[in-house]
């Protein structure tokens, strides 16, 4: 399928960049890598950016998005940017009243729990993802031959946080759901998958080379129900960004036990947690999918050798792979030192 | 090894009671159940109880505390007692200033993250257990031939407290100074093991049929960590409590992928969280463990009929393991109809 015009082609001479040749499969002359969450809260730049502008609101201003995914890129000489942006915007710009409440996370004024609520969920209007469409646009002008990698969050993650009100550890009434009303719950998935699909699709079509489909609860599910509640679900999120021809990247917290059912969704990627070895992980997917990880957050706060030796052997074990993008095992903490993300990229590309 | 004189013994021509005999591998007529903070906040009985007094007073006062894990026993004819207690319990009789901050969990004035900071861990005085020894005394007293169950965390998850200063989820600041500082490491959770230990050892001493060793936190690590940074300090605190003679269950949330280590520890049980079916969990562990659990707590919000289905399967599949003790994957949700679990008891009572 061919790319989207505004995608430099082979065609035209054009040699993609390390981290879409490493999502393709191929092993470039150095390791690429990024961080989940470079754009945000570690950077001092960013905390002055955002200082007076609401969470959503920001992500909803295109300079401002924009500026806060290349503050990352410039610092530390990623091999991506991320687009800047939070799990719940297709929600809001659907017409579903959603904030985020500093130290929580998303809050709705009316959780959606039953059949009456699914059938209220208003549709997404095109037209209202225009601001991303800008935004991703601007960053892509700027940030020249580095990609950038289009975000949404799956749609188990989404239902999550519309069912339960607000963030929540264990999903309790959104599982509880699942299983009471299926009918209702395949609705609810759908809608989730529809909007969070098109949110994709945007940020792909205004430029992104990449899309990155994050499942940050999915770790609280069995395999069984993963498999029969939920994987269906981000296949249909996947299935008209596809059609994009960039690469796609699926990844969830905790979800080492699913791999094998998020690779059956056919992606390029797949993101593993801390927890899991990358030549396991390998044992677990097959040889058919690039891998992206995973360096233990913790280790960010531990003195530089302790981390070398670290990355080390996730270089080593990320061999096992087909491809490997190196990323943080989860996103990057708050109170991160942005120094150690540099040192990180300078010393990973310096490893090949 | 002989049970402490407070038990009935074999040779007294006493039969164990159901829940004994299944920690130790038989499979009685019934299936015996009880769930995981079966004591406690769904009950309203407790909550009237508690009124106005703190949470960790409430487990230091003998006649508070046993009166709560009396409640469920009588309320839903559960097959054993869980002595309502608090995992930092033994760090407060320690002596290290901790509370339970409601809405949040315990909180510690001042965090423990340095080799000083260990080095000022005070001992723990036995004298200071004798609120414990007295309320479990008071407890299986009342109980009759009903089993109680001590309680204690697992060093992993007091020191992830010790260490955060609360809960977090993720323990980022645990998991850094466990490889930045192997030494600081063992000897935090060498003093965890030790109070811990000690704490569980005291309740047994006093009555307790059998002991239960809670690791929280636990599924935050991978395999390579458990084993070599976690599972021999859990080995240590139950060395002491294993002279006793009485069954020993390990229990840890998210742990599938941790369980074959666990069961290392030598256990009689293991508990097993809601993520993975028993069957599965027979695979990684083998034939010569009971298991514990594993209804999925969100199912407890429910139809009946889709519970009932649940535990049917949970029950079909524990027919894999030596034998079975019923329980939750997790502890019982505050907002669960007590009457839900009550009948849950008598059906699986009823089934064998």
């Amino acid at each position: 399928m061919p790319l989207h015009p505004t995608h430099p082609t082979l065609a035209d001479g054009y040699s993609p960049p390390a981290l879409i040749r490493a999502y393709r499969g191929e092993r470039p002359a150095t390791t690429p890598v990024w961080f989940m969450r470079q754009a945000g809260r570690s950077l001092p730049e960013y905390r002055a950016l955002r200082v007076g502008t609401d969470m959503l609101d920001s992500c909803l201003n295109p300079e401002l998005a924009s500026e806060i995914t290349l503050q990352p890129v410039r610092r530390h000489g990623v091999d991506a940017g991320i687009f800047f942006s939070d799990i719940v915007i297709p929600v809001r710009l659907a017409g579903v009243d959603v904030r985020i409440v500093a130290g929580r996370g998303p809050v709705l004024e009316n959780p959606v729990r039953s059949a009456a609520d699914v059938r209220g969920l208003p549709p997404l209007d095109p037209a209202a993802l225009s601001p991303i469409r800008e935004a991703v646009a601007a960053t892509v002008a700027q940030l020249g031959p580095t990609p950038l990698i289009g975000f949404a969050g799956a749609p188990y993650t989404l239902a999550s946080y519309l069912v339960e009100g607000g963030p929540s550890k264990e999903q309790l009434k959104t599982r509880a759901l699942m299983h009471s009303d299926p009918e209702t719950w395949a609705a609810l998935l759908i809608w989730c998958a529809d909007i969070t699909g098109a949110f994709l699709t945007a940020q792909i079509e205004a430029g992104a080379s990449a899309g990155q489909l994050f499942d940050s609860w999915a770790g609280s599910l069995s395999l069984a129900d993963y498999t029969a509640h939920v994987a269906p679900f981000s296949a249909r999120a996947l299935e008209p960004v596809r059609e994009l021809g960039v690469p796609l990247v699926h990844f969830g917290v905790g979800t080492g036990e699913l791999l094998g059912a998020m690779r059956d969704i056919e992606v390029d990627a797949l993101g593993v947690d801390w927890r899991l070895p990358l030549d396991e992980a390998v044992r677990r997917v097959g040889p058919d999918v690039t891998l992206q990880g995973n360096i233990d957050p913790a280790l960010l706060q531990a003195p530089w050798p302790v981390l070398e030796a670290h990355i080390l052997d996730v270089l080593a074990r990320g061999r096992a792979a087909r491809a490997h993008v190196v990323n943080l095992g989860h996103g990057v903490p708050p109170d991160t030192d942005p120094g150690v993300l540099t040192r990180i990229v300078e010393f990973v590309h310096s490893r090949d």
